[in-house]
């Protein structure tokens, strides 16, 4: 059995990032013997990339647990050696700050995942250690507002889950040519709309109203569930119902495009929990499959576990004919 | 076939209603040739009753189109006549300022129900010949709060209509005890909860976050999608994704109390909704039903009506599996 290593974040274009550790096959603490990740969504400028690695370390000699970091470098040529002599070995950059910051590997049963052990996906630590939510969120949020991006990801092919709509193009060219979209799900609070989404409407309209208009101009269903950011007591409340109205719209057939101001943390919770509480999937399986597809997504983890007891409460176990084409399908490709 | 009269109007006690016409059959606009209606709910203090009759008018010499009113008189003994005699013959009281505010009859076949023409449940006109929504609401409303009750109804064996909870006990007693709520959907604005459920906590608590504790504590599921009161539009923009959520819930086995302040507005529109859009019965006979539950109930016709259409495009026909046995049961016995 084999033990995947997985790391999400800003890496920049040129550079790579490689795991090490206290195994002799993690290099003994030594970059030069560290075990490259390969970017599943490669670095791209001002956005996350997603990185992987699967290692055989499983049979004699594998402690109980043991100790790894990430760490990173720049291009061949252009590093700067801890001898002070440029141009030859790559500069390694470790994350975190010292050993206070390792990580610590253990068999959980629960990272089991096609026969292989899912490490938690990782972010990584800045010097001191912090991987928060709201730096990730606030960087990459003024990069799409600063420049008016709208930013998409495919999750499942008739889920998609992005940043909210900035110009009415956003609306009818993105949403109705690219992703075919029949049905918005949007979780932005009235003054979101107003600071994010105004210029989708004429000067002075009542943006939350005229967005309804839009979308009802293009043919397009839209579910407005208004919910407060940045906070996990907010997604554990909405999740429940929120999902159960996601699997309705895609039960009845919808192409669902799923958004918040930046498709990082309210919209990304929607559709990991519909991944979770409707079509079974573990933890880890959801976070490898949506990382994989949107790498700037913020899981929140302690959200998303609290409300899977409050939906099956609510809605029960939904049966598997409730399931759409697309869910069927997504199952067979991953 | 038969014509159904129906009138939802807060009348005092001992007060009864009558209907009057152009028709002879309706006395030809004489009160004392007035058809009597019968308290299906009886007048109440405070609270709205909901009288119906039915009258035997299709056949030779029904107009296209009459025109009707109803009056109302007191306590046999306790009016007094046109004519100044008192204690002799009741005083009638016509809704409405003269002959601007008749009704008019005519043959609809969307009022066909069970054989019978019934038409629109009227509200009483007052003198103005207003029946407007908001002063049912504000008195019915005050009446509850000057004196911390809660107020609900049965409208399916697991589906309960009403007010807010304003103390601890309404919740142990009301809700646990009587009707067996095992989940509660709530529309109140945060404001709502803080100005009518506050003594449901402890003083200077965080009313809405304690009210998802006590809940949580009683094992009642709780889902809150705050909506703005008085508002047809922000009725129809709630109403597919909450009469979903409904549906959803009552699959799943739950007895649901469904609530905003006063059981009025907000809450009532969902019920209704799904009555309409999931057991498929017409707006006619839903609101015949509902009045005969919750004569105080002010149902949204436009709302109702245009959120119809857009529940159905994003959630498309439930299938009859879906139903409740209490949707199964109510189609038997109605």
């Amino acid at each position: 059995m084999k033990i995947r290593f997985g790391l999400a974040a800003f890496i920049e274009e040129g550079y790579s990032v490689a795991v090490v550790g206290s195994l002799s096959a993690l290099g003994s603490w030594n970059p030069d013997g560290s075990l490259p990740l390969h970017p599943v969504i490669p670095p791209k400028a001002k956005e996350p990339s997603f990185w992987t690695c699967d290692v055989d370390l499983f049979g004699e000699g594998l402690p109980e647990r043991f100790q790894y970091k990430f760490v990173r470098h720049g291009p061949a040529g252009r590093g700067i050696d801890e001898k002070g002599e440029g141009d030859i070995v790559p500069q390694w950059e470790w994350e975190g700050c010292g050993e206070g910051h390792n990580r610590t590997w253990e068999y959980q049963q629960d990272n089991i995942q096609g026969g292989v052990h899912c490490n938690p996906v990782a972010r990584w630590q800045d010097k001191a250690g912090e991987t928060s939510e709201f730096d990730l969120t606030t960087r990459f949020f003024f990069y799409l507002s600063d420049n008016q991006l709208f930013h998409y990801s495919e999750i499942l092919d008739n889920v998609w889950l992005g940043s909210c709509p900035r110009t009415a193009q956003h609306i009818t060219k993105d949403m109705k040519q690219v992703m075919g979209t029949t049905a918005v799900m949007n979780f932005q609070m009235d003054y979101d709309l107003l600071n994010n989404s105004a210029d989708c409407c004429p000067p002075a309209s009542d943006v939350p109203r005229y967005i309804y208009e839009i979308y009802r101009h293009y043919g397009i269903s839209y579910v407005w569930m208004p919910t407060v950011d940045m906070s996990t007591e907010g997604r554990i409340k909405l999740l429940p119902q929120a999902v159960y109205v996601l699997h309705g719209l895609l039960r009845s057939g919808h192409n669902v495009y799923v958004h918040c101001n930046a498709g990082i943390g309210r919209s990304v919770a929607v559709v990991c929990g519909y991944l979770m509480y409707v079509l079974g999937w573990s933890f880890r399986k959801m976070q490898y499959y949506v990382c994989s597809r949107r790498p700037v997504s913020y899981i929140d983890e302690v959200a998303l576990k609290a409300a899977e007891k409050d939906f099956a409460a609510k809605f029960g176990r939904l049966p598997v004919e409730y399931r759409t084409r697309s869910e069927r399908h997504s199952a067979a490709v991953i």
